[in-house]
């Protein structure tokens, strides 16, 4: 029996992954992997492996979850280094949670290698942090439901010193403008879209949740963070909320390690 | 002139930096570390390299938040990588925003190289989804204020479908269970206590937002997920939430890249 390993693979740079993931994917014998995994990304796959490619493109169904599933566990039965590679953090929007359920059923060792998400990225690449003290104190990484819930959200109740990193924005800016305020937040809430976060082709877009509306489409994939921390006019934003450390709106949060 | 570099230098274990973390260690000519970035992580720094620890030890100040970006500047103008090491993500509860301010202010080249957050190692520690669709539709990352809004956030708001994942928790369990019951939470919600995510003093402790105000205390760092997906019943908490793809606490979520 071998091992299937859950490997994020960062937001598409190969510089991007971590050792760990780089050198599984040099060991591994037979990779699975999602259609928005980069090709340099996937060059650091052992040229010996089998190569899959287990995504959607456009909406085009290449293989069902249960397959995917049934895979992984047929896999293991005669592979040593099974990789199912997913963009991202493989325990964020990556439907790991099916495949761990799968492989703890039928007794297959399995390991989380776990990878830079998109919210991280999208943050690097616009030079801004998500917890910035003087005006925020948490984010909530969240997406769209476009299924009979949606709106159901009502962004207003998380705090005004929420971050929102919004997985998978769309490209109907409009749209997701219109949700934003029907969600309680005020028009001029800065945001940021970034699109190809950390890439060549990388593409950072600041607006406000009103402006969002008119804003030309930028190419997926891309990430939408809304917050006071999504500006480039920072020393302004700060001026208002924030006198040291007697700041009222989010008590003195520690430093994290 | 030099560049500054804000490294997140993850969970701890020196395989689960970026490769691009890693290579900037080793080219470094000063890199000024938070306290708890582990020693096998500060070996992978150029042994020509100036090390400066700008970290709190045991709530013993060693710099001040002002000092610690004054020498950011100062030793860009005569160093030419110039490294900020922060455990986990740089844009995630690191302080990293007044940096940021400050390197702009002062016209320094500075670059963010994203990390593995202390979420993201949990949940892989724990072999756990944090979105999986079937019980959860987002991810709140926060903390607890202490200060005097402690108490302020309202968790339930948040949706019963958000997994909750806490920095820094603390070592008071029964305040932490008090402070989730006050803010909506029931007292069967599944939480997991993981303690030194990934390194090989790795604990894991399943509980529920009750029973965690009688739990032995686990060593820091640690992370608390709360929220459905954070059980090893999943199967039993999946058979009463969910029906398939007509789950009506949340509605399908594509997977991502």
């Amino acid at each position: 029996m071998g091992k299937v390993y859950l490997v994020g693979a960062g937001p598409g740079d190969p510089e991007l992954l971590t050792v760990k993931a780089a050198r599984i994917l040099g060991q591994a014998n037979i990779v699975l992997h999602d259609s928005l995994v980069g090709r340099e990304v996937l060059q650091l796959i052992s040229p010996q492996a089998q190569i899959i490619d287990v995504g959607k493109r456009c909406g085009m169904k290449l293989l069902t979850q249960d397959e995917i599933n049934a895979l992984l566990i047929s896999y293991a039965a005669s592979h040593q280094t099974v990789v199912r590679l997913k963009g991202g953090d493989p325990s964020v929007f990556g439907r790991a949670g099916e495949e761990l359920e799968a492989l703890r059923k039928s007794r297959v060792a399995f390991e989380i290698v776990p990878g830079v998400t998109a919210a991280l990225s999208a943050a690097a690449a616009a030079g801004i942090s998500l917890t910035d003290r003087r005006a925020a104190s948490q984010i909530l990484i969240t997406t769209f439901s476009r299924g009979k819930n949606a709106n159901a959200m009502e962004w207003s109740a998380v705090t005004s010193t929420t971050t929102l990193a919004i997985y998978m924005p769309g490209s109907d800016y409009a749209e997701v403008s219109g949700w934003l305020r029907e969600g309680g937040l005020p028009d001029d809430m800065p945001c940021v879209i970034v699109s190809q976060a950390l890439s060549s082709t990388q593409q950072i877009r600041w607006s406000s949740v009103a402006a969002l509306a008119r804003e030309a489409k930028l190419p997926a994939p891309a990430l939408l963070i809304v917050g006071r921390v999504a500006t480039q006019n920072f020393e302004e934003i700060v001026a208002n909320v924030w006198r040291g450390d007697a700041f009222s709106g989010a008590a003195e949060i520690p430093t994290v390690s």
